[in-house]
């Protein structure tokens, strides 16, 4: 029966079931009770607190440091940047009392009496609160550049909501920087998105293709957006990270100016970038089997487990004696382990278990590997076993976590090389884009095209990649000439 | 004029607007263009993540894990505890439509179509939507005990706001943890506040009273309300952390119940408890002075602060190269060390900046200290500088910031004491509370005499102590038994 409980939707059945049934299985998240939110389990908080801790990390060491601005935002600050409104307004949660009261009946009402003079918005991301108080903290050069980060939740009233992927809710980080030069700030939002591609690369084992949106996916607001774009098991891609070069927009909206070195007034120039909680869902569907998660080392709440299998409680405990130094040892290393003797489940339901959670490394010994100094070690990524010696092996668990760290990587990378291929006709394009997969094609530069592209085929412009092939050409619609191949998907 | 825009008002001409001025001039906060609500600014933020990192550890190490749930409530969950909702009701933020469009004139208006159904609250505390989401989680006595931590904001309308003491939107930690007996649940409570206690010791230096909150003043919703109580230098308390035994109250209003061990249906027991940036506020005003900031090294965001004295460039590269491997010793041993050679600012206009800004120990070094292998030593907490040896310096300073942190502490429980004061008489209470401080008397243990004493004295019961004499006694007020002597003082 346990075993029922965690089977999972096989992914070549209904990967999109597979996702939802791994979430909840897992322990990860589940909706909760108010409309598009969700509740992050502890199992997935876990996750995501490494995640946080790594980029806090990354962010720190290119010069940024954390803040906090305000949840509430007044409508007429939203409404300032023209485009950013545009983007927004229609998904937006609004306060407009700050007060209850006890009705007649007994029930709870608003108390109409409590209307707010301006609606309040709920952040969907915070350009404009954090520009009008930028106006007070710029005067001069000698101020700049601000190199603000918050760790946030935002809203955003979306429709249609699946957990980790799209929320009303989310927790993200937010980088918001001002500079006095076009350059620098230019500079810092290439420099934030490839912190995106390293982090992904190093810590999630998402290979990521940097590049440039095309204007029709840029981000309200913004003069250029930079993006990392991941390809999913299924063949879909998954945006998991942007960098925005801002211009002076926001500056020019919220009146920010700065005194430069020659004594003259000019307006502040703006990034902005963020991750979000999406990275769990693209952590999910990059790696995970049916059988489960799997979880690169680096990011894994538990790293080793060790499970005793035994007849009577005198050989669990003699097993716990003989196992004791070697946590001492792995712990040393700085290696997550647990030691699971729990008595109420057998080995077996643990194996599940744990194939399930994706930790990576399991160990399991018995009577027998006592006496002949052995220990089963099984790996979540590949799925395989080996005996191996007793003695030494704490060195070979912390060599195996560093294989399996590459060799997850390899894996996502081999399966998006083998997913991406090169087109030259609209023919050739609309049959292949049916199997999934990134296509590198050629397209004239134009909204019109790329619409009538994503219309008939529902594949989008991912991004201008900013590596790779630059050789020009023409245009598989259009036969328009055009700078490069550009990245092509369906995507979530 | 450097110095002037730095001066602080006085503490004893005005704690209050003291109190402000520091806030805002050492860039800890300032208030945000939305009522009542703050931006935390990066050197305030830096101090309040070392508290959270400190707090998530001991959090931890108790067995506790992080999970996260939903910004919004709704309305219907809010009520369905009844003394909760009456403590909440009156200042809460509502969610009542979830669009804004473009009006006709070309303004932007809140979409009337777009009307929630029920309406949201913007979380003032988690119990309810939190219980709700226990429900799906416990069935047996093996799904217990949960011991969830959440790092969250939270929003309750106030009206009189203060910067990190009273704002509408705060940040903090709150734990929300299940149980199966009555006894686990209070022992839990009392865990945490003691938890509570030691941080407020060890890390913010400050002494603080652990007790039980009188009827009046528990938490909307608990059963038993523990409290740490601290004094600030005006003679005021402020509540600075609470732990709430919330008996099986929140379980019977979402109907959660478990199968114990004997087959049965029991309610499951609840505690909640929390700390917030409210804890800011206690730190600045238990130990600054009319300099500053006075940090404990624990929490500063720089420990050290190195300032090269020098005429020449030629010189302060001369000197950069002679601190060179004392930072890098410093660094070394887990020390926050800061070199400042900006040659902009003069090192008086320095000196300055860093007393303001709390640093525990500044080191100046010039040209003549170089000749004589010396390095002038300034202590944060005390004012006073030495002359001392280059040499092994680094040994000297890892000791004194020690002696710092236990000098902070001693000097904030010296305070305490002799601001202390047992009386036997109301006369006597009503002329000694006007001098501040906490006052241990005789109550009754009825509300009508606490609000009576309220109403007259403005002074509450700030907790009933676990510690210290428990002899009984008479009332101060009416005479009657009263068990023991409990705290009364003027409060925040």
């Amino acid at each position: 029966m346990a075993k029922e409980l965690k089977e999972l939707t096989p992914r070549r059945v209904d990967y999109s079931q597979w996702y939802q049934d791994l979430v909840i299985k897992a322990d990860l998240a589940e909706s909760a009770a108010v409309r598009g939110c969700m509740v992050i389990k502890p199992y997935g908080y876990a996750i995501w607190e490494r995640m946080q801790r790594q980029l806090d990390d990354m962010f720190k060491e290119t010069g940024h440091y954390n803040a906090y601005f305000p949840l509430f935002i007044p409508k007429s600050f939203l409404s300032k940047e023209a485009d950013h409104v545009e983007g927004f307004a229609k998904e937006c949660a609004v306060v407009t009392h700050y007060r209850l009261k006890t009705s007649p009946d007994g029930g709870v009402v608003v108390d109409p009496e409590a209307k707010l003079e301006e609606e309040l918005i709920v952040r969907p991301t915070s350009e404009t609160i954090i520009w009008n108080t930028y106006k007070g903290w710029i005067q001069s050069y000698r101020d700049l550049p601000i190199l603000c980060n918050q760790w946030a939740n935002v809203v955003r009233w979306e429709m249609r909501t699946r957990l980790f992927l799209r929320t009303a809710e989310f927790l993200w980080q937010e980088g918001h920087t001002a500079h006095a030069t076009r350059e620098e700030a230019e500079e810092e939002a290439v420099r934030m998105v490839n912190v995106y591609a390293d982090f992904a690369r190093d810590f999630l084992a998402i290979p990521v293709h940097v590049g440039v949106k095309s204007a029709n996916e840029r981000f309200a607001g913004a003069v250029e957006t930079y993006t990392i774009e991941a390809l999913m098991q299924d063949g879909k891609a998954l945006q998991s990270g942007t960098s925005h070069f801002l211009g002076q927009n926001f500056a020019k909206a919220f009146d920010v100016t700065f005194t430069n070195k020659e004594g003259q007034q000019e307006l502040v120039w703006a990034t902005s970038w963020g991750v979000s909680t999406r990275l769990m869902g693209a952590l999910i569907m990059s790696h995970s089997d049916d059988n489960g998660l799997v979880l690169p080392p680096t990011l894994a709440p538990h790293q080793v487990v060790i499970v005793p299998i035994y007849k009577t409680l005198e050989q669990r405990d003699e097993i716990g004696r003989h196992v004791e130094p070697l946590i001492a040892e792995l712990k040393k290393r700085g290696i997550r382990v647990r030691y699971d003797d729990a008595d109420n489940k057998k080995p077996g339901w643990k194996f599940s278990e744990y194939e399930l959670k994706g930790v990576p490394v399991r160990l399991a010994l018995g009577g027998r590997d006592l006496e002949n100094g052995t220990v089963e070690v099984a790996r979540r990524d590949t799925l395989t076993k080996e005996t191996c010696a007793f003695d030494g092996i704490a060195d070979h668990i912390a060599q195996l976590l560093d294989e399996i760290q590459q060799n997850i990587y390899q894996k996502a990378l081999d399966y998006r090389e083998s997913h991406t291929i090169t087109v030259d006709t609209y023919e050739e394009f609309k049959e292949k884009i049916e199997e999934g997969g990134f296509i590198l094609a050629h397209w004239d530069g134009t909204p019109e095209t790329e619409e009538k592209i994503k219309a008939e085929t529902k594949a989008t412009i991912r991004c201008i990649p900013l590596e790779g092939d630059k050789t020009p050409g023409k245009c598989m619609v259009t036969g328009k000439p055009s700078a490069q191949r550009v990245l092509f998907a369906r995507a979530y």
